[in-house]
């Protein structure tokens, strides 16, 4: 009984993550009610994004120009790389403003269990970038779990040979953590990891 | 550093309800690793919906034609008018399968604070349905809050001397509720509505 126009937002919506019928409703239900330029603004950004939105063709983050800003920013430093699995966590990084280095985007993780193996990740354009490159360090962001490790690992196993430095970034507890409610394995890399004061 | 389209698709998705920074980048990062047709779909969708649903003229519930389904069904008793806040109540009431009458929905409830008062709502539009109708009980299916409750005692008052049957949904303990853990109004209002057995 309700209509079909409605039907097919809900539906559609309700593909998005985490997002489930109720909440898409509630969302459909808000583009109804909101003034018509909302919805088509996001119509439009919907479309544009996917239109307009690409991999960087040297680092794979997202640009809407051939190679992105990170890649054409002639401050960053050409001799730092920093390997991460998503556009997501790149943006993490650049939020911290800790990092000038380069970046290159794997997008994905080893996972054999879902059938992702290097050849599925960035990992040949990697190799073809370093080739005849000012890179001194790479660093290994990968998340810190089963998968980004494994990842962390293979890479290291392919990039040793090379003669780079080849670091990760550090496991220990978060800032403002508490010993008491860490998990054993954080806790267990906070002290193996203890640094010299 | 991220590229225009994308910012423009997070900030148009913050804006719906109960979607924050961080969700609606996650959703356009879904969006833009989806199949090309998803986002087209999507958008069209969006686009659709506020292009072809508007209001029934009779019981101002949604449809894509000029009466709704509801209005038209010949099978629903015409005698039995279910006044209700919005459209999404509308439909919780039809998943019970329960009531086979009429609606009518407000679009509001009466909101001093909010500055809605009787004209905002589909008041005097109800008011002329009943004219010359077979209209012969009429349920306030409000919600039983402050304003759901002012506006079914608004309309009690000012329906009451049509001289037609007016009831107003049952309040008490939900199904599969515990007394123990009932709030005080809630358990004063199963107390005294108590039914004889």
């Amino acid at each position: 009984m309700t209509p079909d126009p409605l039907n097919r937002l809900v539906a559609q919506l309700a593909k998005l993550p985490g997002i489930g019928e109720k909440t898409a409703q509630r969302l459909a239900f808000h583009i109804l009610r909101s003034p018509g330029e909302y919805a088509s603004e996001l119509s439009q950004a919907i479309r544009e994004v996917k239109e307009k939105v690409h991999l960087c063709v040297r680092c794979f983050s997202l640009t809407d120009t051939e190679t992105c800003g990170f890649c054409r920013d002639h401050r960053r430093d050409e001799r730092v790389l920093c390997v991460v699995e998503t556009f997501a966590d790149l943006m993490a990084l650049e939020r911290t403003r800790e990092f000038k280095g380069r970046y290159h985007v794997l997008h994905g993780v080893l996972s054999p269990l879902e059938g992702v193996g290097p050849d599925q990740l960035r990992i040949k354009e990697l190799l073809e970038r370093l080739t005849d490159s000012q890179v001194e360090e790479l660093i290994l962001a990968t998340n810190p779990d089963v998968e980004g490790e494994a990842t962390a690992l293979y890479l290291t196993r392919l990039l040793k040979p090379m003669g780079l430095r080849l670091t990760r970034i550090a496991q220990g507890l978060p800032m403002g953590g508490d010993l008491e409610y860490a998990d054993q394995a954080t806790l267990a890399k906070a002290l193996s990891a203890r640094r010299d004061l």
